[in-house]
């Protein structure tokens, strides 16, 4: 028998396991041009929090009743499907489902020799794509300039600053505690750190440790840090705007010092994006992000859970910080 | 005896007839390989404005005491240059004087015959060209995409939409009066217009105007009316920052809607620039210009100020929107 995990009410407030329910079903069978996959590894997010309220949104809200959706490597176990064949591994959005049917559209192979599966969640996921492409489809750096990297010590974060120093780039990193700041210097190889929440003067912090200026701000929080920092950015600089997670639970559009006369006065960038904007890059991106990998000059830090059954308490537990790096569950 | 205009004060907030001071001085007489040139027409652009305080910025101040400079067309009258004949136009950063000696160098002469002298300070000098560079190099406009103007019935904002036209857009223009909005779509082809003075709610009047929302909008205020334009931008729109005029005046950093969540939603670009930044691009984007000029295509508004006494108010008057496209002055 097979079984699922669904979405049996939308939370109010913080989700309880009560949220979701385990169904069991016939096994699935694949039809012509079909596979049948056994769910390897299950990625879990904060950004799912969002998929289970049904507010409008990037990404359409998950079904109630309906098997919860998201980044999972799984085993081709069957296949009538002329592109894939049993034995091999893919990743893509798919079902917590222990096993379950596909047509293979959205998916990608993955090589187990090349890189831990795992890793397919992660590094060489959309959390790595995501640094990869934002940095480089954007930030465009140049060896020698100087990158500055807000939420630093986040699964995105680390990943942007130890791509910038493999570019060549001084990298500064902006985080909330001086142990994370460590990290960055000690385990990530960033040239310095600000503990924004010891700062009084960002702007005065960020330029006393880049004195060149900033060139390109990867930004993951928005807010005051990023207000520091943009008062120091280079003429032709580059801001990646990834992230706000300063401005995410407030209610209505918080204020802050107009952009516009900084862009113009500087010849600025500033750049919006998603991921999966950048999809025609990402093979190329995991080439890369893999090669680096195996050179040993990336580190990525993930908490693994083991159990299908442990997956809505991994997914409870990333909002009581539980995991250190990114979290995944072995099925 | 000859005149020059000065820089007297430095102004806080608007500026006023009392910044500038006239001068009375020798006739300058040319050395070696330099001309004297007799100024034809004077270019009064508002991003002098930033040049007359002392803040840094992409282009240096003007000093205290020195002739103010600018866009100027010239008549050589004099010439001890092997390069430049007595007779000859020439069109370069020069000063505000009624006579001054140049080596030539970052002058280009212009030929009266092929456009009106007053056109080099215009659609061929730096209004075209940066309303050519900032739209096709920044905002890319695709046929059938909306783009939305500001500043429209301005030098450069004429010039963009006329621009848009061109090449497939629907074109929307905001500006301050109704006999404005009147001129963009009976003498410069805009689809719809707005007036911002007689409208309460931005966003609700671009919203009416633009069914298929904005695609580029080509910025040259910035402030609440583009705060309506922000609210309105389809995903993967772009945001021209070329002016800020509602901001130029202004003696602190003004507060408004913090733009990262939106440009993150959208995945939205906004690029300040200065025309130098695509100096590669102005011969090509000359001849282009040319030739829908010749063609009938581009309709190019002036407004001439006649006599040299009468700069400084020319100046001044941008900034209660006196101009209908570029103004200039007539020495």
């Amino acid at each position: 028998m097979n079984q699922r995990i669904i979405l049996a009410h939308r939370p109010t407030g913080t989700p309880t396991l009560s949220n979701f329910a385990f169904e069991t079903e016939a096994m699935p069978v694949p039809a012509d041009g079909e596979m049948l996959l056994e769910t390897c590894y299950v990625s879990v997010d904060p950004y799912m929090r969002g998929r289970m309220s049904d507010a409008k949104s990037y990404v359409p809200p998950f079904e109630l009743g309906q098997a919860i959706t998201g980044g999972v490597v799984a085993k081709v176990t069957a296949s009538n499907h002329a592109a894939f064949t049993e034995g091999d591994y893919v990743m893509g959005s798919l079902a917590w489902q222990l096993f379950q049917v596909s047509t293979g559209e959205g998916l990608t192979k993955v090589d187990g020799e090349a890189a831990p599966l795992s890793a397919y969640l992660g590094l060489l996921g959309m959390t790595g794509l995501t640094a990869y492409c934002g940095l480089s489809e954007i930030g465009k750096p140049q060896a020698g300039e100087t990158l500055v990297v807000s939420g630093a010590a986040g699964a995105v974060g680390s990943v942007v600053g130890q791509i910038g120093k493999i570019l060549g780039c001084r990298v500064v990193g902006i985080a909330g505690s001086d142990e994370k700041i460590e990290t960055l210097q000690t385990e990530y190889g960033f040239d310095a750190g600000i503990n924004y929440k010891t700062t009084d003067d960002m702007a005065a912090a960020v330029a006393a440790s880049c004195p060149d200026g900033v060139d390109v701000y990867f930004d993951n929080v928005a807010g005051s840090v990023s207000d520091g920092v943009y008062r120091n950015m280079n003429r032709l600089g580059r801001i990646i705007n990834c992230g706000a997670i300063a401005h995410y639970n407030e209610t209505s559009v918080p204020m802050g010092p107009r952009v516009e006369m900084m862009l113009i006065k500087n010849s600025l960038l500033m750049q919006g994006f998603i991921v999966s904007n950048y999809a025609e890059h990402f093979p190329a991106a995991v080439q890369q992000l893999a090669q680096w990998l195996q050179q040993g000059k990336l580190q990525f830090s993930e908490t693994v859970v083991e159990g299908f059954e442990n997956i809505p308490q991994a997914f409870l537990d990333l909002f009581q910080g539980a995991n250190h790096g990114k979290m995944v569950v072995k099925v």
